[in-house]
């Protein structure tokens, strides 16, 4: 399915860049939960556009309206329709320029693939989309948090080559993150981060990066192997992210150099259940949640939007020389952070829900 | 879903490692091609144990039988039924053993989860799952070859730290690939990794390793925006094998350190039509594949099965050392080159029908 | 999945009868078909309340706003968010009466299954969630329509005991159909219809009725066997509107007590095709369309909310008599009309790029 | 999903009449559950042919093997594979016939859909594809037994035009519909039905019929609004099987004759929770469980296959005169009486666990 995601909590996103509005509809939000859109914003206006001069400075205020599937601040069980309109409405044919897909941008595979494209802007391939997941993810979030406590935490762990050094994942918190501009809890390395996104930005050209995330307090038993297992549905939602080339979990490809008498995460009881001494399993055996913490990686190539001149051609194969007009983000990570949250809450209460359907009670 | 993957190319497995058999049902098959058991041993041949002194010694043919969904050697659009029969079926109680859930595994997950669990081997979590998985890919693979000329082929590109060079992605070939046991087509590199499987399988270890696979000649257009873009489907896909940790496409995680002057793919003409010069994309721009080869990565953990003690507690939590009886793989690479293709046969052609319908003719 | 209907043109349906809005996102249309709200609006302005003082004089405008999906009044491939804004928005708590199940009505089981309900109307339950559907069936019926020529009309057959004599099902049209209030298309049969409804509405009583839906140029191969044969798809797609009771097709019930040898539909040559000299069938043979026009029937019970005083107890158990207050339908197929035919659109759209994802061409 | 049912207890079958096997996978049954193959011989012993001599003489045995997904007598949670091998496989061309499209059978458009059939019998049109459907049924059925004492009994009610008397619908058990060969616990009536199967027989034609069934003990909350309420999951399921062409529930469509205040069902309290006097609604409410009976009907057409001469034509359209060979079922509804069981179980328990999934708690 291509818009929706999920099985028993299933989010359908709409909405292009330059169209009226986007958003989403939940279905299968469980019933009887406070909700309103105090508990959505937040993580939209970590989200929106122009929070600081390393971003793009278009202005989206990006307050959500909740259409349906509530009354008087409670949820119904039924379906939740999130509208977020757009400031910037003006679809336009920007004439020559939209004869010219821009490289590593959708604008040919969407040309190629639909027979046609929004004329401005990315249309549904822009980072306006994951604004739809985030108010989902809002919800979910609340949800996995009054239910399990489960804590869902995601840092910007490295921006081009600069890398953080590793942190506490019992104790990293949303705003230990939020205290930097770039979202990096390390305060040494977020300097380091800034000071080269603003040399990169003034270099109008872009960079990379990664994101790490946390998902502390997940219980047993979450993943539906064989296809759903719990880091299947994760690489799934998070590869789903524009701009994304990578994912890996726990130990991830640094793992594949280690021996398993090293990796094998060893038994222990703490406090009473099994857990494990290390994990290099990063929360997950047999793609189902082993009570640790899930830590997970994803990486970001650098942004394709770059205001140097690039050689290429356009749809007729005529050689021209690109170069974008306006301000961009150099670096999207910082305010990938919030999406990539909103990710994971989303896949953990769908695979929770379907824990719940087999075993009948709660806990999972 | 979780013993089904794809909507219109649908495969359901099941098969645990000591049931009577193991297997799949593909349904959606394109009705009308030819198709026999011959069309699907080679890669269930290639997965199977006791291939050489480098995997384990567990005797089991793997023939295939096609139960239903064929007439006269052609398919007939119908559910195609795949069966192999286990050799070994023996489940019993291992009695003490059973008390311990081995670390790294998914005995202490599965018990969670389900409240029970099969009592030998790994059931449903073992490798022997990947069975009906190989089957409908060998399958689908042919429909992709026949339609589209659809390349794929994986190799071994690490074992533990030793990394091969990289390959000529244009003419990498399956004989190159099985040329040596390792399944790496660079000689010195499988030497080398061929050295060191067995030096750990004297130290009684294990180590994992990193495949690469490259898909040629996949049309322009395949992938689902937003959720079931072409490198998540593929994420998911791969993230839902046995023992991987990692995923990346194009430039990957490496991407991330790039600059967007250095990573952007310009566009060419080739041949009449828009390629691009560069590849960092691996094949993908905006969740669709562009036409160049699909380019991605799979990270395996270190096998958790070892002979070396491990001092680990049992599921009431008593302390107990922990010793692996018998031979198994000190390393899974190899056996899952076929696996790797298989799997991207599965989403390839899944998405192709999907652009088949979108757009009503053929090529997408 | 609930709020979810279909495999390749799917809509999700959002909205309870007083919140802010009601509406639906439509994934999967095809790119590239013009499209403005005007396509949409008439069979919504079909549907609404007030158009006679045959039905409820609750005042909606019912005017859609397409928010995404299209630009320059074509598709573009994605999501179709469409949204009719509710201009009676009053959630309130009745007090006295929400502690009385209205009989026949959902007040009850919504209650029991999620815990809680909307205050006021039917909420989710109520004839206003048709709307989305028939907005997004508007689409799908324009594609039909310039695709293959479909054409879908439905009509009242039965308001009570007065059944209308069969119609022409090669010839009947929209606007024989509306050229009644009652929307049947025998004059003599519709004035009898309205008298029994009037009369009814005098009484404070309601009823019930029956509706017949044509397909014509429907083209062979439509419906996907085993569990998505397409009367399997109609008949879940009719019984999950509200009221109604009963789905039968071709030959339906009645057909139940001939014989074969005058039930089978022989078949002979129709402008160099196969066609069947009777239509038994209703169009569907072994759950795909043969080519003849699909023909079937769905039954509505009597409107639940009545004015006459009703013997009930509340959710405490205690005995009171209930009477609804103001008007209300005191027939719902009239407006029922718009809907069934949406529905049927829905299905075809939807079975219609599954084969077409089969066989690649088109025609299917 | 054409050969998928079900959400969370998802049904998938495979198999032609000829091939060398037919039987289902089931994926998603709680584990813990003790079952073997006694379980599920049962229901296929009803259903096989050759039961008396008002059946088709083909003799199976129908002998079910569990192939995965059970150990030492329990489930695991995980898929179940079943299968029944066929003994009749003989998969051969029969040359003039099979230019010939029988009427009323899926002969022409399996043809027409897939450009390829099954060249005997029915192929995947078959009656003998339900076995996989009856023996995923007899699982469910047996888990709805034991979690709410759920009671599923169908019997036949009509064939052709003669009908059975109303039944107690809180008393009918499996044992007294058996009683009789034609499965009508009305002994009158089922004489008269015998006699007249016995007069078709000899006169090489066939008739419809009508099933009756009831499911009792069902608990309130089944049925997930708007497009898979209970009724709207039941008629989908009803007419997905071989030869049917109507459902109705409740009052169903006689219920369309009816006034609201002799229809609606008033509440009244039953052994302290809320019930209704009357139960036109059968059992469903807002297409949610109400915890009174379901009662359903589903109509048969009459069977194709004839011995009667039937002026037809070829697939070439020349004009040939078509006689069956062979001894065919004249009624199909007394071996339809397990099926339509089964299929109610399976739409049942799939709905149950998403009630679970939301609330959490049994029961639901």
């Amino acid at each position: 399915m291509s818009s929706t995601l999920g099985t028993l909590y299933r989010v359908t996103t709409f909405g292009e860049s330059h169209c009226k509005g986007v958003g989403a509809i939940v279905d299968g939000c469980p019933p009887g939960m406070e909700l309103t859109e105090a508990d959505i914003q937040p993580q939209l206006s970590r989200r929106r556009p122009g929070q600081s001069d390393l971003t793009t400075p278009r202005q989206e205020d990006d307050q959500v309206t909740i259409y349906s599937g509530t009354e008087f601040g409670r949820t119904l069980g039924t379906p939740i329709m999130l509208l977020i309109n757009n400031k910037d409405q003006r679809p336009q044919d920007y004439g020559e320029m939209s004869r010219i897909p821009r490289p590593s941008h959708a604008d040919f595979t969407y040309q190629m693939k639909y027979g046609v494209r929004a004329s401005s802007g990315g249309g549904r391939s822009s980072a306006r989309e994951t604004i739809g997941r985030v108010a989902a993810g809002a919800i979910a979030e609340k949800w996995l948090r009054l239910t399990y406590g489960i804590e869902i935490v995601a840092w910007v762990s490295a921006v081009g080559d600069i890398e953080a050094p590793a942190v506490d994942l019992e104790r990293i918190s949303r705003p230990e993150v939020d205290a930097t501009l770039v979202r990096c809890p390390d305060g040494a390395a977020a300097a380091r981060m800034e000071e080269r996104i603003k040399e990169i930005l003034a270099a109008k050209d872009s960079t990379g990066g990664i994101l790490t995330c946390v998902c502390r307090n997940v219980p047993v038993g979450l993943g539906e192997p064989v296809f759903d297992k719990l880091e299947a549905r994760l690489a799934q939602a998070m590869l789903s992210l524009p701009a994304t080339k990578g994912f890996d979990i726990g130990s991830g490809f640094a793992g594949t150099r280690m021996r398993g008498s090293m990796h094998n995460d060893l038994f222990v009881t703490k406090g009473g259940q099994l857990g494990t001494r290390t994990n290099h399993s990063g929360g997950v055996q047999g793609g189902i949640s082993n009570g640790e913490p899930l830590v997970f990686r994803v990486g970001f190539k650098p942004v394709a939007t770059i205001g140097l001149a690039q050689e290429t051609v356009d749809f007729d194969g005529r050689e021209v020389i690109l170069e974008a007009k306006g301000r961009h983000d150099p670096c999207v990570v910082p305010r990938a952070v919030p999406i990539v949250e909103s990710m994971a809450a989303l896949v953990l209460l769908d695979l929770a829900l379907q824990q719940r359907a087999r075993r009948g009670s709660c806990p999972v």
